[in-house]
C-alpha cells in the first residue's frame, strides 16, 4: 500500500507539536523532586505506564475497630500520585455501626459524599451557622462545600460504606477535636480561644493524647 | 444566665462580616436568570434547604437495554443545582453483559472512574497517541485526564457499576460516533477530514440518525 | 497647534479597544442583579465615581463592650462594592484587654493580621494538627492559611488593633463555638460529632443563643 | 436497518449529560444581560449559529491617516462576541511608514504580536527597568508579559502589519500618554507624580486634548 | 546636577520590591530541571536577553509534500521557551490544494484560527453534535471552543496560510485518526469502542502505521 | 482512662490523609531550587515553625531621605518567604512632607491602601483615561485595580503612613519614570513613542541615572 509512509511522514510534522503535549496530559508525581505550590514535579512520560493510572487501594475496608468505628482511606496524590496536576481525588469511608466521622473542615476542597451501602446521617454548618443535615440512603448524595465544618455518622446498626470526591488531589483535614485537643495547644488558650471549661478540654486532651 | 445577651450581642457585631458569606458558601443555581461564563446565578440563600445539598438520583441503575448496552446517569449541575459553582460532579455508569461507553471526551473535566461491581476494561489515549487500558476490578480506580480520548467496556459476561468523579459540575461530553456520524456533517467532509471510506460513514450515519 | 485634531481623531482609533477595557478595569457591585459563583454584577461604568473606591468604614473602632471583648469591621464586598471580581479585602479588629476572636476559619482566604497597637498572641493549628502561635508586638504580620482554624487575644491589659488582609472579597467566617453552639444544631448530634460531653453543650449553648 | 431506533434510544439517554454542555461548551456574549467579573452572560445556545464563531473584522486594513500613523483593529469580546468566557482574543496592528504604537500596557493580559508584513522594532521594559527590543521581521514573533510597558515602531519607509494574540478577551489598554495628557488630570499632580516639567506635560496636553 | 545621587538612592529604596518582581514578570523555561503541573521551571533572570522573546521560526512554510498536503509550525513553549507560565501560544498552518487538518482537539486550549492567504473550509463540533462550519476567506477567523472536536481544509485549488492562537503554553493534539490507527490500540477494542468495521480499522492502521 | 489508645489508634487512621495535607496547609519558599511559574519550591515541612508566619520588617518605618522623600517597605515573598503560594501580601508606604510615590503599575496584582496617619492623595487612571483620585484621611482605604497606572502624593505638611495589601506575593512594581528613564533606553525611542522632548527625556535621564 503506497500511501502508508507519506501518511507516516506527516504524523511527525503534525505532531512535532504533540511531543510535549504528552508531558502535559499528565504529571504523575515524583516526589524525589522539591514540590511547587501547586503540586509535585513531573516524571518522566516515557516511564509512566497504565499501572499509574490505575489504583486498587480503595477496594479494601479500612479498620474500623477504633473508637470511632470509622475508617478513611484516601486515594489521595500521596497515594495514587498519577492525581498530581488533574484536581481530583477521593476516599473511602467505612464506618461500624456506631461509627462516626466527627466535626471537620477540608481547607482546600469541596467533597461530594456518595453512599453506597447502609444509611448515614451527613451534615454541614454554613457560615451563617445554619445547620444542614440528612439521614441518607443508599444511592445518595451530599455536597459539603469547600473549607465548611460537617459531620457523618452511621444512622443505623449495620455497617456504612460510603466514598468521597474532592476538587483537588490533597484536600487537607482538619478535625476540630484533634486541632483543639490532639496537640500541646495549652489548655488555657484553647479555654480563652473556645470558651470551653477546663475540665473537658483536659478530659478530651487525655483521651486524644494531648497535652499541655 | 447573665451572659448570654451580650455574646449573643457579639455574635452580630462578628458576624456582619458572616453575612455575605453565607451567600458565598453555596451558589444553588437559579436556572431562571441568564447563564456567566463561570456558571449560573445564585437562588437565594435564604430559600436554600438541605434538600438542595442532597441528590438521589444516583440511586437508581440507568436502563441498559439499549444496543450500547450501557446507560450514564449524570449528577451534574443541570440534575443537581447545588454544585454549581463547586466545581465537582459526579454520574452513575450502568453495563449489562456486552455494554460499551464509546470512545469519547469531556472538554472541561478530569474524570476518575470507581468500579463498584463487575468487570470494566477502560482506557485513554494521549496526546502522544499511546493507549492506556487495563481491565478493572471492583473497587478500582482508572484516571481519564482532561480532554483525551476514552473509553469504557464490560469486560465480564455479568453486569457492572461504576461511578465517575469530574472537576467540574458540567464536564461536557462529544462522543466519537455521534460528533461524527450522528447529525448532518456532509458525508464528503467527514471522509475527508478522518480518511473513513464514504460506505463506511454511511452506515454509521444510518444507525446514528445522521444525515447528509 | 496643528496637531492637535489628527491626533485626537487617533484617540479615538487606538481606543476603540479601550472602550471595553473601561468596563473590565472595574467590576462594582450591582447588589440589585442576581450573582454569580464569581461575584457580582457590575454598575455601568459610567455611573461610577472616585467614591466607589475608597471607603471611610475602617476609620472608627469597632464597639468591644461585649462578652468577647473584641469587634471586627469588616471592609468586604458587601460593604465596599468596588472590591468585586478583585480578589482582595481588609478588615479592623479592635480588642479590649481580654478580648478574644475566638477559634475560626475562612474557608475561602488566606489570611495576614497586622498589629498596629498593642500585642495580641495569634495563632493556627495546621492540617497536621500542630499548634503555631506567637505574641505579636505593633508592626508584626502574621499569617493564617487558607482555611485553617486560628484564633487571636489580647495579650495586654491595653487595647489592641489590628487589620486583616485577605485575598478574597468575601472571605466567609465560622467560628466553632457558633457554628456548634449557636443554632439548633442537636444537642446528641453535637456530642457525638464532637465528644463533648452534653453540659458542656447545653451550657454553651445557653451563653450562645442555641437551641435543641 | 433494524439496529436504528436503539441506538437512536441510547443517544438521548447518554447525552442527557450533554444537553446542559451544549450551553458550556461556548458561552456567546449577550450585552442586554448585567456583566459579571468573569464576563458577559450567554446568549441561549439554540441561537448560536456558526457565524457567531467567524469575524471578518479584520480583513481590512485600518485607517493609519492619523498622527500615530498607525492604527489598531480589535477581535476583543466586544466586537467578537463568541470569544466571551473563552479567554483569548486577538488584534490586527496597521503602520504606515514612521507609524508608531506609543508606550502602553494591557493591564490584563499577555501578548504576542506576529509581524505579517514590513519590519517593526518592538519591545518591553521588565519591572527590573531592563529594556528587551529589537526590529522583527516578517514571520517574528515577539511576547510582552502581562501588565508591561511596552511599544511598537514602524522600522522602515514601508507599511508594516502584524498581529496581536492576547490570552484575555478584553486585554484591555493604558497608553501612558493618553493616561497622562490625554484627560483633566490636573498639570500640577501629573508634575508632581512624574517628574516631567510643567511646560511638557501643558504641550502634551494641548496635543491630546487634554485639560486641567 | 544635584539631584542625581539623591534619586537614585531612592530608586533602590523603592525598587527592593521589584527585585523580586523581574523574575516574575516572565519565566524563561529551564528545560534541564523538573518540570511542575503548571510549567518548567524559570531560568534566571539575568541569563534572560531580548532573544528568548522572539521567536523566528513562524517565518519559513511548513513542508507540504505529504498525504494530508498540509504542516502545523509550531511556537508552542517547547520551540519558544519564554512562553512558559504566559498562557499563550501560536502555530502556522501551511496547506497545500488538497491540504487537510483531519478532526482533532486540543484538549488544553481554545483556539483561533486567522486565515492569512488562501481560502480555508474549518469547523467544530459542539457537544451537542451540531457542526458549525463555514469557508473562510482571507482576514476571517474561526474559534474553536476548547477541547471540541474540530478540523480545516483547502477550500481552494491554491495554497493556504493560517495562524493559529491558543490561550496555552502547550495545547496539546490529540488527531482521532492518529488516537485510533496509529498505534496498537488492538482492533477488537477499536471496533467495539467506536462501531468502526474492522476491516476500516485494518484498513487505516495500516495507512497510518498502527498495529494490533 | 481506657478510652486513650484506642482513640489515639483512629488518629493515625484518620489522619493518614491528613500527612500529605500538611505539606499543603503552606509552601514556606525555598529559593535554593529553581522556581516556577507559580512559585518557589517548598521547604520541608518539618522544618518550619511559627517564626517562618511571622514577618516584623513592616515594624520599622522607612527612610524618606532621599528625592522622592518616600519609601516602600515590602512584605512580599522574597521577605516574607512563607507567603509562598497564599496569593497575598503587604507593603508599607512612609512619607515625608512632600512625599510622592511617582506613577506606576503594579503588573500582577490589585492593591488596597490602608492611610494609618497623615493625608494621602492618592488615584489611579482607568483603561478610558478617566482619572480617579480624592485625598485620604487616616483609616481611608482606596483601591487600585491590577495592572493600572496610580499615584500617591502626601497631602499634608506632616508625615504620613499607609499600608498597601496585595492580591500576589510579588506584585511587581512599574515606575514610569524609571522605566523610560533610568536605564538605557535610547533617547530616540523614547521621544518616538511617547512624544515627549527630547530636552526633557535627557534631563530625566540625568537625575534617573539613565543612559542613552
Amino acid at each position: 500500500m503506497r500511501m502508508i509512509s507519506p501518511i507516516i511522514f506527516t504524523v511527525s510534522l503534525l505532531l512535532s507539536s504533540s511531543c510535549h503535549a504528552a508531558v502535559q496530559d499528565f504529571c504523575v508525581a515524583d516526589f524525589t523532586a522539591p514540590e511547587s505550590p501547586t503540586g509535585h514535579a513531573c516524571k518522566k512520560p516515557e516511564t509512566v505506564t497504565v499501572n499509574d493510572f490505575v489504583y486498587s487501594g480503595l477496594g479494601v475496608a479500612g479498620n474500623t475497630s477504633n473508637l470511632l468505628k470509622a475508617a478513611v482511606t484516601p486515594a489521595f496524590v500521596t497515594e495514587f500520585p498519577a492525581l498530581n496536576g488533574l484536581g481530583i481525588s477521593l476516599a473511602r469511608l467505612d464506618m461500624a455501626p456506631g461509627g462516626v466521622a466527627p466535626v471537620h473542615t477540608h481547607p482546600g476542597a469541596t467533597e461530594v459524599v456518595h453512599v453506597v451501602s447502609g444509611k448515614i446521617t451527613a451534615g454541614f454548618i454554613s457560615g451563617a451557622n445554619k445547620v444542614y443535615y440528612k439521614t441518607l440512603n443508599k444511592g445518595d448524595l451530599i455536597i459539603f462545600p469547600q473549607g465548611l465544618l460537617h459531620f457523618l455518622e452511621n444512622a443505623e446498626t449495620t455497617p456504612a460504606e460510603a466514598y468521597f470526591s474532592f476538587n483537588s488531589v490533597s484536600p487537607g483535614s482538619q478535625l476540630v477535636d484533634f486541632a483543639l485537643f490532639g496537640n500541646d495547644f495549652p489548655t488555657e488558650l484553647v479555654a480563652a480561644t473556645t470558651f470551653l471549661d477546663t475540665a473537658q478540654i483536659k478530659k478530651l486532651k487525655g483521651a486524644l493524647g494531648g497535652s499541655g
